[in-house]
């Protein structure tokens, strides 16, 4: 076993994890199938009682007409961008450079699509009107993340999203939410779901990130766009004659913890605070505005993988299970915290932290 | 409720069906996970034992080098013709006018992929050999569906299959099997799955047919050909985070049925001939070569709907849930044999023909 695949064992046996809702095991799907009646019929393409009232709650939830549970939000988004750009005869769209779709699909919104991005914003920034308002009218639709996920989570101020979505609206450029882990931002705005979702045309949300099932996505929107979504989705290949696996994980998971995103939210800001205090350590944001943040290590991989392992093999507590190497002699990870944290007993914290900053110290003047 | 809705609530409260493996409910997953240790891990996409090992087991069963298990055969077949179009740099398939990607996927292999099928053989009869030889060499691939569904399950001899095979691959013609019942049709070619495939360049296999599972699907072939499909995989959004619902499932129900397969086509074989022993009644083909056969009826769908219910309702006996127009004036439906058939007493299948023959020779001599 090398370093990296060490760490990810220890992390895996250690009784204690600072990110995340456990492990992703079978238990998932199970605990959720356990307190079921086998009689239940089972959603057909796209029919049927069961997918057919997930979708009304989460459209409702979200504040929009209509919505689609979909097996992935790779599949949701590229159909939302494609059907924006049908509606306006332009295959132009915009969104930033660390994009899910830009970095993450091996390029299917090009290949399937042949839809032309155009990346808005330096890559490790946010998105911002001016940025906005640089684009042509050939543009069909503008992609937001929120929280921008590969720059540590994070969000512009919410006055700034009301303008950049007035300004669209007045140019006629739509505007699509990548709303990955839009149920973990609320607390910070401060506003619902709904409120949110009412500055886009489109919303894509997942529930394997803070709500923790185990895949499935909902795309939400007016009834016209979400009936053309189902075309898409049969055409991807997404229209399964049974998707109930992950619809009713997602629905039992959602009602579990929807209401547990403030908390979480509490908790990131707490364990960045720690993070923040260890020499050679910084996280990005510095505070929180979700469940999540990056822990940058100004160290390289080399030298910090065995220090979480040891940390974790002595004390219990899991910090990370992975590390990668952006720039040269510094290394980062990411923290989404949920269910597990709230199980770590303080008194382990401060002793995996304890023995984190000793041995950061002694790597730094090494 | 309609006739077609009536007929339908009947066959699914009927003690007994004729046809298939059962209600398609919650407890075809639930009886599957009830016996698997929820510490187990899942696949994460694409990797892991889980996945990796159905993916060989089946690769194995089939004679290929490799195999990628994919959500939906929508997605496997559109993936595999788009591979051999670039290999080929030709954007020309053929196919069977009533193939499922001419006719089920909202022109998905057209819309996303931008092939061109070339329609061979008329839409009531199967592809020869001749058929095959007017194809011109910018043909990328061949699909052959076996057995061919929609015109009730039809086979051609496998002597000609081995010709077509010839000589696809001498004018360099790739062969994709759809073969979405390939497992229902080795007791008629009597030959293993794997001498079928050995004519094939590339095979789907579906695993909620006869195998009956929940959904997925099977891509199998050369490695250089599976590794691209997963890159392709990922482009659609089929490369979810975990897919095992769907492997377990597969998985428990081929080895629960894959070797009864032989029972399914003796009684399929059985049931047709007691079919085609009422007036106005014939099936298609005459002689099942799989589980599967049409039955059409020589009188208007409206007046064999509340036949077929009140023949369910009077002897508990389903025998199907459907009915389709397609020349007026006539009516058909279809039945592919699986578990359910064996659990229905002779005396009961017997009892429900007396009232279906009776019925049907009434409405004909109206």
């Amino acid at each position: 076993m090398n370093d990296k695949e060490s760490l990810k064992a220890a992390f895996k046996r250690a009784p204690y994890q600072l990110g995340g809702n456990g492990p992703r095991d079978i238990g998932i799907l199970k605990q959720v199938f356990d307190e079921i009646e086998g009689t239940q019929e089972s959603d057909i393409y796209g029919a049927g009682t069961l997918i057919e009232a997930f979708q009304s709650k989460i459209a409702a939830y979200l504040g929009k007409e209509s919505a689609v549970f979909f097996p992935s939000g790779t599949m949701a988004q590229q159909i939302a961008l494609r059907i924006w750009c049908d509606e306006k005869g332009s295959k132009e769209v915009a969104y930033h450079p660390l994009c899910h779709l830009e970095i993450h699909e091996e390029d299917g919104l090009k290949e399937l699509h042949h839809i032309k991005p155009v990346l808005l914003a330096d890559k490790d920034r946010l998105i911002t009107l001016e940025d906005v308002k640089t684009l042509d009218g050939e543009i069909s639709c503008l992609l937001l993340e929120l929280p921008q996920r590969e720059i540590g989570g994070q969000l512009p101020a919410f006055e700034e999203l009301e303008a950049i979505s007035a300004y669209c609206r007045e140019r006629g450029i739509k505007l699509h939410l990548d709303g990955a882990r839009l149920f973990e931002i609320t607390p910070y705005y401060q506003k619902s779901a709904a409120e949110i979702c009412a500055l886009f045309d489109s919303v894509y949300v997942s529930f394997y990130k803070g709500i923790g099932g185990i895949a499935g996505a909902i795309l939400a929107g007016g009834s016209d766009f979400t009936e053309r979504s189902k075309v898409w989705k049969r055409r991807h290949g997404g229209d399964l004659i049974s998707l109930y696996p992950y619809i009713m994980t997602s629905d039992y998971y959602f009602d579990r913890r929807i209401g547990k995103m403030a908390q979480y939210f509490g908790e990131a800001k707490e364990l960045a605070a720690i993070f923040n205090e260890c020499e050679g350590v910084y996280t990005n944001p510095e505070v929180p505005v979700s469940n999540m943040f990056h822990i940058h290590f100004k160290l390289p991989e080399t030298a910090v993988l065995p220090i979480l392992r040891e940390v974790c093999e002595a004390t219990g507590v899991g910090v990370t299970s992975w590390l990668h190497e952006r720039e040269e002699g510094t290394c980062y990870s990411e923290i989404s915290v949920g269910d597990s944290y709230e199980s770590v007993p303080k008194e382990k914290i401060r002793e995996a932290f304890r023995l984190l900053k000793e041995k950061l110290e002694a790597a730094l003047s090494a």
